[in-house]
């Protein structure tokens, strides 16, 4: 087994975050691209038996034709990646395709439906237990095909509106409600269920559902399988839960947080959609209050304007209190790149699962807190704090895998 | 003892810092002022055994006429201080200046020496030693007069030239040395002299020279007595060592840190001679390769802009490089009122330094780093683990005071 | 008639607007204040033969209980006038509140009526007639009780919401609307045609209708009286008209122009309900497209932030495209204080209104676009070419009054 | 001779400037770029007779060894310009570095003396009358193997540092020092008297001397003449001319503006030496106080930061004073490519030139004030003024060459 290579299923494949993920890989196998950006690659990650880069195979879902070529072409055109390594890695871009198999849109709302360009099922006549059996095929095909040891399945599709249904709290009847055509449970959910029934670690990097319920994370239990989430904390937010603790550790009272963000890709356009916007806001705007301890006035906004692109930029504007009452302001700006932002943390997450996997953790995986903006398991939002807590797992990690 | 009430002493007692920090210590005493700003009134230093506000009595050195109540009135013109908390505390103010004597301005530079508006003494004639019994003079009458059971040093005058002149490395070849006429020594260093020779603890929150000098550290060890420093971290430095941090925890590479600063107080008036200057810039700015463990491009500026008085408004442009080499930017603005943030932390000091001088603390008190730009006795500038040092203390020093 | 005085009436005479606007006079009128703000204290203005501050006399209407004293002292905290200046004229401030009137909040929208603390007409069962003839005496007596040679009537009443109904072109149909019970005509146009058939120069500095309808436009020419708005222009929308020239006179693409406004006044508050928002975003939102020939993607949010107060921060994020493509960004924050931006440009348009109207300028006052983000009777948003018409206007109106 | 075509003489042929200038008008004249920055492709100009750009030459001097194609791919890397272009265009780039003939260095001050790889000549034992001819040469040379009916000669050379000297005031006096061995004039001086001398219309876009000389005025008198300078108006400064406008027209008193710029090409690298930085802050700074009529405390810095490359970000804090005293701030950030800011200008001052000379225009161009950091011949820095001064002398000269 210790020459058997680890899978790593994107689903939304097609999209923004997986083309630069999958590029980006192909170019650290190729050895063309540095490690900048990778939190695994810190020396703090030395003694962790992570999977090395070339041990990866790739495989996905998604809803519309793979073309990761073409997607990185036009990513290079946006400058989020280096045209030369497009071109370097366009033959193996290519044969990825072949792995990207047709998902589902299952519940998955209006605007993401209206993506879809390869054939999905209907919502009003099928039952979600067919849909994960299909899933489930697509997923034991690719382990087979590739002879793999283990595959990491990551959600980076595009973000569904929140559910508006209660579903039930244990696994049992969460599993009956799986036969009803029709069930309200979304597609990010039974992609879930899927790789969580067949033992598979995963890592939701969206704040669509996914595996946040009480009745899956019990599947998890029994499964002894664990799993992370959710929506990757890769810019403002990030900037947040930096910031928001120098507040409360000098005892300066914040009076109001205002963050707008502007960008133009196509998580930006479905996001401009209201009700796919209504799951983001809420996981970027619980972060200041849950650290602070108390709830200033906070607004958050994130507006779809084409003409940036993947280019994100957030003007964030935090009027506080100090000392007698004197009002003071702090004001950021911050001008990312989301893909290049979010690609190596999805790497990070695959590794950082596969070793959660092998060393037996099971459920959420609350020492991955720092890479969430709504970490599953835990309150914690302050970003220093988060990543002691991960450096203190890799320590307990590293010193339980060497023996 | 336990009725005996705790001496603060203010070097440069007239300045903004100083009557910030004695206005709001006032209020505090009166109970009109809330608690905003002040460290040590978070709930985690509860069990410490804090000098309540009310058994703390100032006095001071200024090598300018006080005049406390007209310097809190120009204060609350500026917004940096409210009107009717001056007028309720003016009483107060007025006593104060009574216990603000003549300081010294020996080797303290050109820029510091033309404030004087008291007799200071002759750089050429005089020795050292002359210039340290006067002070101490000054701190045993203020201390017997007011049956005081100790006193903290704390040093907030103006900034001086950093020195040119090595210094010896031992006590004893130093304390010579201060028998010398015109030795090379300044004004800052013969105060912590004063207070450390007698079992004061010496707190400097400014980049002047103070104690960090190995032979004063030797006294320290043989006075067994504490000293803290140096320079107060209130605000672009202290976003430094908040946001370099996340940079280096997300393995995102820093290609250029810019921080100019503007301000247009008195203190901005004196770091606007470049001799000065040297000093500030220094401590500002080595912070962000402290952090990151390399050195990228750093450019700070500090410059005096008449118009906003104790405002500072600093602007930092942070170019990075992310995943497959894409360059972004973070932009901050600070604008923060000087004194007001430095008050309060002058304050906590005081408490601190008379818990770890009652604990038994000896020499440069690193678990205060997270309160200084140059901390002394560590080279951790990451904000968030100085904190979490701070509080590692407090947990320690509440136990051991409790038996 | 030579030594008689001008009365200014202020619909919304308890606001924030009115209320600097009326301790800035007063300051005037006892040399307290400097002339700092104020157009017509430009050079260019000293042939024109304007009203001098001292002959000035204010009354007005509002829906709320008048205290300008207490207004003004809120205003003092708020540091948006001086503390010293309002203790000085509060004789003047209180004896002022006498002479404002309970207005009416006739179609206003349910925000504003929400706002009314003294007794407002029933919008069902009223004739709007019957509300301009109560208003009508109330200017009446104010001019008669004060013997003045006449009266320029300002709107700086809360902005409402717009208006639904299409309402009739000429001036005998809208006048036989008038009769009609509970026809749709908000209260800022009752009080427009209320100055207006009384020959009185009606302002609109706010963003509702007011005398925005051809059929008032005729009732202008008919009286041979003159009138000037819309939406006073203080802050962002300033920016705007002249940012905007720039990019048009340099050929440079202008590809997005996003803006967020976020206050906390009164006006903000009132803003914050979607339905009067829409009239403020619609006037600050047409500015661009305007200047430039052509519509790129913009975007206007305007957010109630309670911290802030009377304190308005704009960010806007410029994007556009140069020489070969080349994208590049400019960002601007606007920290103005609304009151104080607005209240010398009520003071300038009282004064202009009154020289256009002694000038026998009819209908539209054209001349006065520079004032207004949307201005009547124009479509020049190029505020250098606005404000070169006004100075031609100067020129040409000081000559004819010369003789 | 209406067939003929017109030369294009750039001195610093092979700088960033000169090369997105050369790259795009072969871009425009292979129809492969757009008109999008260009000033004189604004339907305004319509009228003029300008040169089409299908019938410009270019030929230059530069101190480097020419690589247009090389330099071009380095600006691709830096995304100036587009990497498509440059392909597209490479064998036209190619052969135009046969016309870039080797310079002079002449008193250009040591930084630059360090850039040149091509023989310069030694200061101290040539006479500048020398160097002219041999300059002189090159041009004629360049007309007559090109056909060409003429040549603006065009200066986009590095920065030099101030002159030290007083020069001569009277173009006898100036020529005879011209024949003495060391005369303290400096390279770009000469350039310009090559080029007036023979009737050459002569464009200075840097701030160096150039022809700012009476003496040098006085020749173009002689020649019948035109020139135009000084130093591009492209960025930071161009935004405090539109801007500053603003305070003066709406009374706003401003306290204090400071700009910082930050960039890091080549142009950058040398403006870091302090003496050549003098120059353009020098240029920079003039415009505030020569708009507003009183002089506010201003601070412009230029610094180097090499991780920007050609993209200079300037970040600008102005203090304004408004109604009854109120402090307010805008602050703004331009991220612009500098090159491609400037680039279309060059060529928009080839054509503007050239109408001018043929147009019978003598001495300094006033009315191309607009494209200036430092206009010669005129004081107002106001660019809405400035604009619509060059949209008159547009509408003359149309109708003048119409005849
Ligand atoms: N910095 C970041 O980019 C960042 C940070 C946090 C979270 N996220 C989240 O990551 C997700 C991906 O972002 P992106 O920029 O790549 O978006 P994207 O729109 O470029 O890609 C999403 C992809 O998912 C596919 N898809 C949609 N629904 C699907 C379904 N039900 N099954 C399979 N495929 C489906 C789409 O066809 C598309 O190819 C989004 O939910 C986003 O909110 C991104
Ligand atoms: N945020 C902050 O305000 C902050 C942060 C860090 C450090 N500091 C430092 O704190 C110090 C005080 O700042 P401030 O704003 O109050 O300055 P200030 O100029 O208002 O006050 C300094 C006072 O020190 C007095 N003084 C100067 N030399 C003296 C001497 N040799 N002996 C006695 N008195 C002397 C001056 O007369 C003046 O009254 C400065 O060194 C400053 O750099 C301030
Ligand atoms: N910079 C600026 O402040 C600025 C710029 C442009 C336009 N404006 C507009 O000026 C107006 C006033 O702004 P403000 O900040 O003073 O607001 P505000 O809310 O402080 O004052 C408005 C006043 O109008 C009164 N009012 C409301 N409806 C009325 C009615 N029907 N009749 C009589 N009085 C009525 C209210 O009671 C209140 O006293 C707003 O419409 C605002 O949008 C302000
Ligand atoms: N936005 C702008 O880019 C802008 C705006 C205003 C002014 N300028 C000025 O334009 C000039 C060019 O800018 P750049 O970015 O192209 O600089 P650059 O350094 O890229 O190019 C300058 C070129 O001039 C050459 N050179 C130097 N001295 C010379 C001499 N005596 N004779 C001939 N060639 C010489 C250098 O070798 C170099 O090739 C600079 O003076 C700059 O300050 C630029
Ligand atoms: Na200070
Ligand atoms: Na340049």
């Amino acid at each position: 087994m210790a020459d058997k290579k680890l899978g790593v299923w994107m689903v939304g494949g097609c999209g923004n975050v997986a083309t630069t993920a999958i590029l980006g890989l192909v170019g650290l196998q190729k050895q063309l691209a540095p490690t900048t950006g990778l939190v695994t690659e810190l020396r703090e990650f030395a003694a962790l038996p992570l999977v090395p880069w070339g041990d990866l195979v790739v495989g996905g879902h998604d809803i519309r034709e793979p073309n990761l070529r073409a997607t990185a072409g036009r990513l290079a055109n946006e400058q989020v990646v280096p045209r030369e390594l497009v071109e370097a890695c366009s033959s193996e871009l290519e044969q990825i395709d072949a792995s990207i198999k047709p998902g589902i849109a299952y519940k998955a709302g209006k605007a993401i439906r209206a993506l879809a360009d390869v054939p999905v099922d209907d919502d009003a006549t099928t039952a979600p237990r067919e849909l994960i059996s299909r899933l489930q095929n697509d997923l034991k095909t690719f382990i087979e095909a590739n002879d793999l040891r283990g595959l990491v399945v990551m959600n980076v599709a595009s973000t569904e509106p929140p559910l508006e249904a209660e579903l039930p709290d244990r696994w049992e009847a969460f599993d009956e409600l799986l036969n009803q055509p029709g069930a309200d449970i979304p597609a990010s959910t039974l992609y879930a269920v899927a790789a969580l029934e067949l033992g598979l670690p995963f890592v939701n990097f969206t704040p669509s559902a996914g595996a946040n319920f009480s009745a899956v994370e019990e599947l998890t239990k029994r499964k002894k399988i664990c799993h992370a989430g959710h929506d990757g904390k890769t810019g403002e937010t990030l900037m947040k839960t930096v910031l928001a603790p120098l507040f409360a550790e000098r005892n300066l009272e914040v009076l109001s947080w205002v963050g707008h963000n502007i960008f133009g890709n196509l998580d930006g356009r479905i996001l401009d959609n209201p009700e796919n916007r209504a799951a983001k806001v809420a996981t970027k705007d619980r972060v200041v209050g849950g650290t602070l301890g108390y709830d200033p006035q906070t607004l958050v906004s994130i507006e779809y304007i084409e003409s940036l692109g993947d280019w994100k930029t957030a003007w964030d504007h935090i009027h506080f209190r100090g000392f007698l009452g004197t009002l003071m302001t702090l004001q950021f700006t911050w001008q990312g790149c989301d893909s290049a932002l979010a690609a190596p943390l999805v790497l990070d997450l695959v590794r950082l699962a596969d070793v959660a996997s092998r060393a037996g953790n099971v459920g959420a995986l609350t020492p991955l807190a720092a890479f969430f903006k709504h970490p599953l398991g835990t309150d914690c939002h302050h970003f220093a704090k988060q990543h002691a807590r991960l450096l203190d797992w890799v320590r307990v990690t590293s010193e339980q895998m060497a023996c």
